[in-house]
């Protein structure tokens, strides 16, 4: 029968001045997803590396709503089952939702032969994520699409735009044991910001937008500063702030929380530096938080999601 | 008697999403300030073109005491005595305290020829505009000594950004009869903001700057939106949604008030298209304001302040 394979990265989000707008995709770790035809509908056939924990029912399962969204959106009357691989840690900060929803739109769009434009993609993806994550906004959605460094200056219409990455640009992820509800997260911030703290978060950004322009990683440390979410979510992070030290006392331009969290992100100048800080994270958060820790070290995604596998049979 | 005259351009703050810390330097307009030695002290000589209305003691004037902080930053016991020529209108929104300001530390600095780093001109600058102001920052002075589009990142330690300017971007600035108090168009903005304006806010910034690196005319048109200050001003300014609207119809990429107002700027590409929105501002001011009304049409100016003359004898 015939089948398409997607896979698509994981992303790290918020990216310290970019809260709800800013992400970037990683080289490396990200879900996949395999489509078959079926007689109608979505129907989740398997899910695997999610401990039984992800819902099989296609209308709560973000890839299951994901793919519903782009059949109706194509006007596709057939049906699909999925397939799922998790590559990511749920519930882990990395854009999980949105890699299990983007694989699944780009492995149904290749299986339908539909090229849909990026834009609808990213619209349907959304769809399913906003079911994970409570949220509309596309800043893990759209990385995870297009790879590399992405803004969204508006969610709907959709107007996203794929920043530079300076070269060598290279991020260090660690996942330590520690659960955080994304509801909860959110819940932390509250309405309203001091109009201060919004300031120095759109100079931050400009400046962040301008270092990846000219390549100035120096600029990019002094910019990757969060005077919005982080502080109000430091809290539901143990030792956050020496976890950031170290990454910093070990060469890093700047460190923060990966999206909701619990991953915490840093970006460094070469993969030599970023050893070091994955190392030296990777002490903090088992000093801090204890238990068990994922790391990943990789560079910027220069390519988003993709076909992998496709078969005739 | 050696003297020094120093010119420095009116500048465009906030540009839309960039409150307090975004600000252009227009060509053409500005202020000039002639400083001479005198034995001791800061004194104000003589100031043209201010209708009589502002402070001739040099404590309570910009320029005073801008040039008092310079010399006290430069631990020079020498004193200076300034004559002002005020080249833009009081209170316009177009950085005028700053221009006088940036003026006096420049044409100080050369009398003195103390070559004071730039960042000290415009942290004695602001002490300076502080005055006229109430506000510490520097996104009128630091334009104002730079020349160029300059995005401030930091005030204290200064850390200001010079961004590229894309050739034949183009501003339009037209300067109604009316009055606007710095310090109640400030109040109009309260302490907080919501966290969704703030949001838009940022995403606009980063946008703007990709723009103007990428010379991406639609996007800055797109980015030139002011999620925080505009429409909390807006009631100062009657018929203002008209008189943007008025800009869009005649091909500006964007529009908005200039500083705290109540001048307005358009960004326009090209002078041609530039003269018609000039025309079609001033007429919808003309319209929902009435009086008279200045208008500058400019390139961003590519050199900021200078000396523009020194005489020995």
């Amino acid at each position: 029968m015939r089948s398409t394979t997607a896979f698509a990265p994981a992303t790290v989000s918020n990216v310290g001045c970019g809260f709800d707008v800013l992400g970037f995709a990683l080289d490396g770790p990200g879900d996949e997803v395999t489509a078959r035809l079926a007689p109608r509908d979505v129907t989740i056939d398997d899910i695997q590396n999610d401990a039984g924990r992800l819902p099989r029912e296609a209308a709560r399962n973000t890839a299951g709503v994901a793919a519903q969204a782009l059949l109706r959106a194509l006007g596709d009357a057939r049906g699909v089952a999925l397939s799922i691989r998790k590559g990511l840690p749920l519930a882990s900060g990395l854009g999980g939702s949105a890699a299990s929803a983007v694989a699944a739109v780009v492995a149904v769009d290749a299986l339908l032969e539909a090229r849909a434009p990026r834009d609808l993609l990213i619209a349907c993806a959304l769809e399913g994520e906003r079911l994970g994550a409570g949220s509309a906004h596309p800043d893990n959605v759209a990385p995870s699409v297009c790879g590399g460094f992405v803004l969204v200056r508006h969610p709907s219409p959709l107007d996203i735009i794929e920043l530079p990455i300076p070269p060598g640009l290279t991020s260090v992820v660690v996942h330590p044991e520690l659960e955080i509800v994304t509801a909860h997260a959110r819940a932390l911030l509250g309405e309203t910001v001091p109009l201060a703290d919004a300031i120095r978060q759109w100079a931050n950004m400009g400046a962040l937008v301008d270092g990846l322009h000219r390549s100035d990683f120096a600029q990019i440390g002094r910019a990757l500063e969060d005077a919005i979410a982080e502080p109000r979510r430091a809290p539901l992070i143990p030792g956050l702030a020496a976890i950031k030290q170290a990454a910093a006392d070990a060469g890093a331009l700047g460190a923060g929380i990966s999206g909701s969290g619990p991953s915490l992100f840093a970006l460094c100048r070469g993969r030599e530096i970023a050893d070091l800080v994955a190392e030296a994270m990777t002490a903090a958060v088992a000093r801090h938080i204890g238990g068990a820790s994922q790391v990943y070290v990789s560079s910027i995604a220069p390519a988003g999601a993709r076909v992998v596998s496709a078969c005739a049979s």
